[in-house]
């Protein structure tokens, strides 16, 4: 139904997470028809970003500099280091405004039947960091999915060579969620790691 | 909380009809670290449907050539012409399957706020094909808001005077719903248009 160019462009937009066959060519119509100035800067834009965007020689985060902002940032706390599966994980964690330490990024988590194993996810960076800056305490942030636990277990084993005190974020009842609506994983997990009420 | 090319990224992405800031943060981030080769496409691809996409002669639909595949199907009836707002009402008619003319698109409808006049619709180019190929029929299928019926009154008025059938599509009840949670507007429509039930 249409252009060869067009229905290309289509097909190129449904790659983006969230994006089905209608929204996909409502977009390509939308940036043709209506913005097509948009649509140019966002394509060089891509392509820039793509091209200089590597990871941050430190922490692995996305960054177009060899180190990023937040590991130049001397007011961040050496001391504490939080291991987070993605870039993602670190823009909401960094959202919530409580944490001033610095960041590990793994890109992923243990599945040895995806073919991802530790060298995929930079445990030997982590390592050498270890040896050279070591932190106080590691917080491991991975997801708390089958694949998440293990990589945390197997980050937890590594630490604790390095006499580090190794944490996991709490997992349980979302704050301003009803409990009748929770699965009950999550409130197994929730009422196994209860904490006493301070007097 | 990004270095400024992801930034950039992120506020490109939002251009995008129906991607607010946190679907445009998870794209840049699902391009940049799961799926830069397809990131490379789409730009690319965004970058030469830009600058070799532009309209038919004839319909003024989104083409790269001259002449679009449905202008230049001999198989498409000349006699009948469909006039449409927008590229996306020509692909949403074409899937009903009920419509074997031609079409002519608007681009957008009569609106003297937003300073889109007669000539902005390309209002001469359709005059000048009345002279050359006339139509025996044009069905009008511009959207029921008020300025689409404006431009649909001011479009019939220009037909009227090479004698051409004007038509404009049904407004009413759409098939698969329920009266009870149609508005009143279509309702009203859908009485003052109804048909006699052929015996």
């Amino acid at each position: 139904m249409f252009s060869p160019l067009i229905d290309e462009l289509i097909q190129s937009l449904r790659i983006l997470p969230g994006v089905g066959p209608k929204s996909a060519q409502r977009m390509a119509l939308y940036l043709l028809e209506r913005n097509p100035s948009g649509a140019s800067r966002l394509a060089n834009r891509l392509m820039t970003a793509v091209e200089q965007v590597g990871q941050c020689q430190s922490c692995r985060n996305l960054s177009e500099e060899p180190e990023c902002g937040l590991c130049r940032n001397p007011r961040r706390d050496n001391d504490l280091l939080c291991v987070v599966e993605s870039p993602g994980d670190v823009v909401a964690i960094e959202a919530s405004g409580t944490f001033s330490g610095k960041y590990f990024v793994l890109h992923g988590k243990l599945s040895p039947i995806d073919g991802i194993g530790p060298s995929e996810l930079g445990i030997s960076a982590l390592e050498s960091r270890f040896e050279t800056h070591c932190p106080k305490e590691i917080i491991i942030a991975t997801n708390p999915t089958i694949e998440g636990e293990a990589t945390s277990h197997y980050i937890s084993e590594k630490a604790r060579k390095f006499d580090i005190k190794v944490t996991r974020i709490a997992h349980g009842v979302p704050v301003g969620s009803e409990l009748e609506y929770i699965d009950g994983s999550t409130l197994a997990h929730a009422i196994n790691s209860r904490q006493e009420i301070q007097q």
